[in-house]
């Protein structure tokens, strides 16, 4: 396909940034790709596997000649990066980001654009449990979605360009607003992350008789737990972010808890029945 | 291996049952297996398998002459199938279940044995997310624990007779108190699942501006909530039968909830690191 992106700034060389690199370059959509990395071992591996084609530890560097400027770090460092860099880019430079929050990054990273610069916010649903360049792959936003979340403000061009580079790497992109995308992914992703850690917390400091009840988990509980072993400083800063959103999913959680409590507690078999039945019906419904 | 034991009845032949009978024939440890259910579409499925190589719609003529009798039934009907049986057993005859549940499947089974018979209860802790005779498998209980629940009634040979027999269908053999067991059992297993319905319940029936929340599910969501789709009507058995410790568990996990819900409420990003962390030790830990 044709060059979309003849320069791109990728600045955080994690799974996310680097999986978007070897994507769009799979694609040919992307020409030179230049990395930037507080972590120098994941810049030098990215660099290594030819993730990269250059690197650099200068922010100011990275951008100034970049069409399109990538932020694939944490999501509380997403606008302190732009910030940083936002007066050395050069007009019509696009800049978008990979965080799983967007309301607030968008509130804060769009009014730092100086005029004919854009921030086009982006979420690829993607990932696997695994970090760093050396688990990368080209593949990993094949047919999954990738949300954009522009607003009245957003250049229609710079979205246009985002979209396609998107596309390129494989993901099918939908369009929503912000503060709609925060809800939904604080039901669909941020919940049950924490539903997660709470659920192996309460019962890692169970106390049966003095036994370590987690010695005797099998399979189903290893499925059903996997998560609560993402990364602890990356979901603080999911959950603190969205915390507004989260806070309203807990409740409807806590609710439903409390409502199952209650089923068993009074032995209403029917009742029980019916509940878990439509539980199931929904998630028979997502197969 | 000899045979352990000359002639099973195989009360119930779905998924467990079924594996049972191909994991010990397997294993040369019993002869003859005939088999009994309610469902006539199982049993007829049994026959032509060569799960079973006899089948009756009469409980009293499967179990007359039998050794041992594997009741393979849900938990709520254990004991009635137990009840209907026991004036029919052989001196000498073995009867064990495996109901996820103890405590209360053996205060109902354990008197009903007339003299010179007894009950022994188990749990193999095997499974799949599919049922009936067709989908079972003789490697199901292959290097999986089997916990059996005997007390100071227990007669010795008995219990040996069927640790001998989980020992030859593939099981490590773990012995424990049935109340242990099923307070175990309530934060390991039966909590997930009820952690399981009431997320997808939650999440299912959330109003984010009118949207299905569900369409945009991923791989980490269908993962956490797997054990959602399982059987209504079981489930509404297990945690009946598991009331009060199952009440427990939840009511720790509520626990764990709002204790996380207040960090979050508070922005308390160090203590919220710390919870995570710690859950994610305790995940890491029986990976």
């Amino acid at each position: 396909m044709a060059v979309l992106i003849k320069r791109m700034a990728l600045i955080g060389t994690g799974l996310i940034g680097s999986s978007f690199a070897l994507a769009v370059r799979r694609a040919g959509a992307v020409g030179h790709v230049i990395g930037v990395d507080a972590c120098a071992g994941n810049l030098h591996k990215a660099c290594e596997l030819g993730i990269v084609d250059e690197s650099t530890d200068d922010l100011a560097h990275a951008v100034c000649e970049a069409d399109l400027v990538f932020v694939a770090v944490p999501v509380c460092s997403i606008a302190s990066v732009v910030a940083r860099c936002a007066s050395y880019l050069r007009e019509g430079c696009v800049v978008t980001d990979g965080g799983s929050v967007k309301g607030p990054i968008i509130a804060e990273c769009a009014p730092l654009m100086p005029p004919g610069r854009t921030f086009v916010g982006g979420h690829p649903i993607a990932g696997t449990e695994f970090s760093g360049p050396a688990a990368a792959f080209a593949s990993l936003f094949d047919g999954r979605r990738c949300i954009l979340t522009p607003d009245d403000s957003t250049d229609p061009v710079a979205l246009e360009t985002v979209s396609a580079l998107w596309q390129a790497a494989g993901a099918r992109v939908s369009l929503m607003e912000a503060g709609h995308h925060d809800r939904i992914f604080a039901e669909i992703s941020h919940l049950p992350h924490m539903a997660a850690y709470a659920l192996v917390h309460a019962v890692g400091t169970a106390d049966v008789e003095g036994e370590n009840v987690l010695s005797y988990t099998a399979g189903g509980f290893r499925d059903f737990t996997r998560i609560a072993s993402s990364d602890p400083a990356m979901w603080r800063d999911i959950a603190l972010m969205n915390r507004t959103a989260l806070l309203s999913s807990l409740d409807g959680f806590l609710g439903s808890l409390a409502a199952l409590r209650e089923l068993i507690d009074r032995n209403d078999a029917a009742q029980l029945e019916d509940f878990f039945t439509i539980a199931k019906q929904f998630r028979d419904g997502i197969l």
